[in-house]
Parts: structure tokens; sequence; C-alpha cells
């Protein structure tokens, strides 16, 4: 299926594209440098808007699921990436351990991503069991897929050193789990077993604010190479610590920090003479589902919030409304379009690779406002050939590969991004100062 | 273009493929291994010969041509695959130098290859310009290609220690000159820059009796992995020193051993019910082009082929008749056909991993004759998707992309004899004893 592709691009992003075409070596370059100094993270998934002027990630995701939606003809990209990230990290390894979400149990849409990489490593050639650290899996489970596949979830067994399951001893655990709730007991002090990603690049550690933070300075680094302003790659961002709509708790922090990042929006689109509404997306620094992903266009809008908000929390099982970290982040509107729906890039990566990505489209919301909530659909990123390499000679915005490539470039520093936040806030990393 | 494969394959192959399949995760992991030991040849192509009772490697080439006969589809698979290269390798590297054969500065279908080979090279973020040692190229020659690209030769620049052009001094040089006549004074001496593949991978230093008397042990280690016969992916040979079909030197060694592995092959055909005519093929032990590759299937053809060679050598420049050492190869029949021609694949890698391949096929030629030869037409490998994965549930014989994974797997294990060979023909090795 080859996804027809509405999409006037023109100003900046086409000046954009050029630049990153013209410097493709120097450009590759720089990622062979900085992969010598720093790990790539396992896997990965970044969401990316297109907004015509402006090109940037907006969320990177480290257990990335949605593998089932990549399409086949590029999976012999994923399968050769996993073969070099294994060969990197565990060789000799025989035994791969796949462990997924525990809350997913009946969900076979998510299942079908997991039997996608289970795929991958398989034909990567590793031994790989799917492992749930769920308690409804008391037994091995096999479970259909609605592809005609079927998935077999398996109990898994701790012992005081290793996980395993039963008759099966893993040299590497496969985290699929984005271990939101925190880093369950069953998963620490596995010395002896490689456990990719690491524990701390979990929900309960990571902070979207901390990861874009470290992604501007890798924009503007990446931004002199080019010879361009930064902005154009990289979302602005505030946060603001302990709001609660409902009680009106940290709301003079967000209305502060919404407003100021408006005005500097307002400012860059001035500059650049782009006659569009600024609007921020107001979300939980550590991505927990709770409090959605709010699109806000003005601060009187966090009024409007606010009374939703606090009648929401009436109903909440507790009693206690909740309070969360939040980042403000600028929004970018996304200016691309699959038919009529309005459609946002992701791009997967896998080891130091880009491997594949689709459309999330969404036939009911806006180019300002969050495509990742029920009703979205996905179309495959590839074109009939190669869509993942340059054409050159092209004219700047009329060949979809020279997008690709550079929807590539910048989820790739989204990754390096990621490797230097997970270098951050590693736990045990050695400190010398 | 889906090539139209007429292919009954019944018998031992469907059982190695089946054995294949079913040893996949083993398969990978004993690459992986011996990869850790051992570098793998920058690139390489091979060519397999399946007989549908066997299935072999007869020529393993370590600077292969005909990059541009690859479907564009699998064209990231050789990026990728690049980039691994070069990173492992060269890293900090931002100027690459391809040297192409000297004696085809006219022939634009080689040339296409090359072109096709710095495209690679440039997706994988290297400027690639290439440099010719040849005479003929005294100034930066452009040379229009039949597919409407251009390829720009440029002479070499050599100083005391570096090779470059004007104005671009490479870290790397990349050769895809076989150096049959011999390393170019040129190419020697070049310490600071890394010469990839090295000359001892040229056809002065390399000899086919010595890649196959590696091959043959390699088969026999993977042999036993899957537990097979390892004559089933190992042509057997013999060899003979100083044979001139002219004036009759040699001749009783080479009809002494011609006899003796036809009598070989006929009892292995025996062992196994095959109903075919045993033959053998006679070629250089060096691979220079003067005496051919002849297909002989009874020492009586040996007259016939020595007087042919006699009037032949008349009209020879030097009247002096050529020389050969000589290796008599275990022929392999060819059961595939591509519509109505026999054909063979051949398959292309880069570093560790298989990038790609096609079929040579030709029209005018019988199943146990050689089809490298002028008439010869090239069809891409690569099927509407993902020909590069094994299906697993599919019956054997009945799935082109589980051929094509054995078929990757074959042309590995000649890699691994290729990197033993270099290895054991390195004249800088260290010698421990």
């Amino acid at each position: 299926m080859v996804p027809h592709l509405v999409t006037a691009l023109t100003g900046p992003i086409n000046e954009l594209e050029q630049r990153v075409l013209d410097s493709m070596p120097a450009i590759e370059r720089w990622f062979r440098l900085e992969w010598m100094e720093h790990t790539p993270p396992f896997y990965g998934a970044v969401d990316i808007r297109n907004a015509g002027f402006k090109l940037a990630p907006v969320d990177t995701s480290l257990f990335p699921r949605g593998w089932n939606h990549l399409t086949p003809q590029l999976l012999p990209l994923a399968v050769q990436s996993a073969m070099a990230a294994i060969e990197k990290i565990c060789p000799e390894a025989k035994n791969l351990l796949l462990i997924p979400e525990s809350h997913q149990t009946q969900n076979t849409f998510y299942l079908s991503s997991v039997a996608q990489l289970q795929r991958i490593f398989h034909m990567a050639g590793l031994n790989v069991r799917v492992g749930s650290i769920s308690p409804d899996i008391k037994e091995s489970t096999p479970i259909a897929l609605p592809n005609g596949d079927r998935i077999v979830l398996e109990p898994v067994i701790r012992s005081k050193r290793r996980l395993g399951l039963k008759d099966f001893d893993p040299c590497t655990i496969l985290l699929n789990n984005d271990l939101s709730a925190g880093p369950p007991g069953i998963l620490e002090d596995l010395h002896e077993q490689y456990l990719l990603p690491p524990l701390h690049a979990g929900w309960s550690v990571r902070r979207k604010s901390t990861h874009f933070r470290i992604y501007e300075e890798i924009s503007k680094r990446f931004g002199k190479l080019l010879g361009i302003d930064p902005w154009l790659i990289n979302p602005m961002f505030n946060k603001c610590g302990e709001v609660n709509f409902a009680d009106g708790t940290g709301m003079e922090c967000l209305t502060a920090n919404v407003d100021a990042l408006l005005t500097k929006v307002r400012r860059k689109y001035k500059e650049y003479g782009i006659n569009e509404k600024p609007f921020v997306i107001v979300k939980a620094d550590d991505a927990t589902d709770g409090m959605g992903i709010m699109t806000v266009r003005d601060v009187k809008d966090l009024e409007t919030l606010g009374r939703k908000s606090k009648t929401k929390a009436k109903g909440s099982k507790d009693g206690l409304p909740p309070v969360h970290d939040v980042i403000i982040q600028e929004g970018v509107l996304t200016n691309e379009r699959v038919h009529d729906a309005v459609a946002e890039p992701v791009v997967y990566t896998m080891d130091r690779y880009v491997v594949g990505g689709f459309y999330r489209i969404h036939a009911d919301r806006g180019t300002d406002e969050d495509l990742n909530i029920p009703g979205s659909r996905y179309v495959p990123l590839a074109f009939a050939e190669s869509s993942l390499l340059p054409q050159s000679g092209m004219h700047p915005g009329a060949s979809a590969p020279n997008r690709f490539y550079m929807y590539g470039v910048i989820a790739r520093l989204a990754m390096v991004a990621a490797s230097y936040e997970m270098e951050a806030t590693d736990p045990d990393a050695e400190v010398y100062d």
C-alpha cells in the first residue's frame, strides 16, 4: 500500500531538506563519531511533527510498540540491525527472553507487535520466548492473533540471580515494558544477565524535560554543523513541578510558563513570517497516562481544562486528585496528510540504524492535536523502493525518500539525546569529579 | 521484475533446506562466533550452483563487480552494511577513494557497477571519488553511463606515503581491482591509509585451491553442526601444477586427477542414487583469463582440449604457450532456470551481511557449463518482499525466500573461508611458533 500523501511543503523546511541532503556525508560522519563515544539505545521510536516550516521530535519511546505496523519490505533492515546490536552486546547469546507489558495480556494488537519483535530476533539468530511478569499468566498461554499468527505467553521464573522460563535460561532479557509503575522487584539485581534497555530507561525514572533539555543541546551542535537555526528542529519547552488541575495546585506556575512559551513561539513565528496560531502541549513529564496530552492555544484554555479536570477527579477511585510534574512543550503543527486525515511520521530505530516507520493518522483530529489516541490508524512509511535512501538532484520537497531521510536524521538526533540521557541518569554510573 | 523460476527441487536439497531453517538460530550464532575471531572480507560475491541434490559455492570473488544488477529494493541493506563496515575500520573517515579495474575505462557496464558502489558509500556517509591507476586516465574524465548517470574517473596522485587525487586526501582506499597482473607499485607501502581489501586478496596471491581447501574444512565443521554430509555443500577438488595444454606439460597429472575426481563423484552419486553424469571443471588456479573454464565429462575430453589449445597457442603474441597451475573442481549441475535459460545464483555480501544477489542466466549454455561468459544476463534475486528473510512453516522447496536464505548461508560460509584464507596468506601476519 502506497500512502497518498497530500503535503504542500514550502519555505524553511525545503531549505532544511536541501542542507540535510548536501551535508549527508558530514551528517553520517557526525553520527559515527557520536556512536563511538556513546551507546545507542537498543531500540526506539520517535514521533515527529513536520509543520512545513519546522520539523521536530515530540516524543521518544525507548520501549517501542507498533512493530507490526512496519512494512515487511523493510524487515531485513530490522533483522540486520538486530544482528548488529546482539553482536556487540552478547555475540555468544543463544536465548533471548522478551518481556512485554504486563497489563496487555488480552490486547492482541499490542501482542502482534510483540510477535513481530519475536520474529525479528528469531531471524537474527536467537531462540526467543515471551515471558510475562503479569500475575495473570500462571501457565504457558497461547493467544491467537488477528493476522493468524499466535504468540505464547509464559510465566517467568525468578531464581536468586537469574530470570528465565521453565527449561529456558536466557543470557539476554529484552524489555518491551515501559515500567511506568516502577521497576518490579523481579527485574532487579539480575547482574548475570543482560537487561536491555536498562531499568532506568523506564518511565519511573525518565523525564521528558530531561530528554528535551539534552535534545536541545544536541540540536544546537547539529545546527552549527548544518549552519541552521536549531529552532527549526527543536521544540522549545518549560516545566512545572506538582501541578494539580483539580485543586489548583501549581496553576500559577503553569499559567506563567504557558504564557512565556507562547510569547517565545510568537516571536519565532514573527521572525520567520509564519502566519499560524502558536500553541503549546501540556503533558505529564513522566508520561503517566492519567492527565492526557492537552493542546493549549491561550492561557484562558487552562481555566477550562481546570474545570473539566475537577469534574473528572470526583469520580477517581481513591478520591485523591492526581498531582503531576508537567512539561509545557512548544506545539509543532503537522502539515502532512494521508488522504484527508492529519498524519505524523513515527520513525523506528534499532541500535544506530533507522529500520522503518509509519504515518500515524487520525481522521477526527486537527493539525495542532495529539494523534496518539484511540481511533488512530497506521500507514507504513515505505514506498515502492529504497524509501530510506535519499535521492540526489531532486527538487527539495518533491521526493518522499529525501523527506524520509530527513525524518531519519531527526529520529537519530533524538536517539543521540536518549543515549546521553541514559548516561546522565544511570544509577550505576561511575562518577569522576 | 519478478523472475519466473522453474525449479523442481527434490530429494536431499529440500532436506538440507529444512535443516538449515530448523537450525537458523544455531547457524546465526555460529556465524556470530566466527566473526568474533575472524575479520569478514570487506565485500564479496559468491557464485553458487544448486543441483537439486547438492548446493555449493564454485567461485568466490573478493573484488565483486555487478553491483548495478542488484535490486534497488535491497540497496538500504547494502548501505547499512557499508556503514557497519566503515564504523569498524575507520569511523572518523571522511573521504573514500575507489579504485576500479584499470583496463575497463571504456566499459560502461563495468563502470555502472562502480557508480553503484560509489552511491552506496556516499549514502553511508562518505565523500567518494573514483581514482584510476590506468595510464590512460591523465585528467579528470567524465563518462556517461547507459542509465543516464555519469561517473568521473580521475588520475591518482601518489606521494611518498599516501595516495589521493588532486585536492582529495582519503583515509580509506577501496579496491575494486582484482590485481590479477600483480599489485602495482603505486599501491604498495601505503601504511598511513586503509587499503581494502588488502593487496594479498588480489589474484596474484590468491589460489582457488587454497580457498576451497579451507572451505572444505569449514564445510566439515558446519556439516557437523547441522548433522549433514558436508559433500552436500562442498565441491571436491584436486590440483595440478604447471599444466600446458599446447606442449603437453603436466597432462599426465591432469589426466590422473580428472579421472580420480570423476571416480569420487561417481561414487557419491551412487551413494545418493543420483542418475546424472558426473563432470569436473578445469580452470586456472589463479583465475587468469587465458585458459578459460572447461567442462570435462571424460578423460578423453582432455585430448580434444589439448588439440584446440595447440591451435590457439600458435596465434599467441610472444610465441610462448601459457603455463598454468590448474584446479580440477567437482562440477555442480545447476538445476535452476529463469524462463527457459539455465540460471545460477550469485550472492553479494558486505562485511558480515548478505546484501542481495541475482541470477546469472545464459540462454545458450547447458546445466553443466560455466555461465559467466559473454551473453549472460542478470535477474535480481529480489522478490516482492523481504526476500532475504526465511519463512517458517513453508513446505521445503516451496518458498523462494527460504531458498535464498539457504543461498545466503552458503555464501557466508564461503566468506568465512575467505577470511581464514586472508589470514593464512597475510604477508604481514605475525607468526607465533
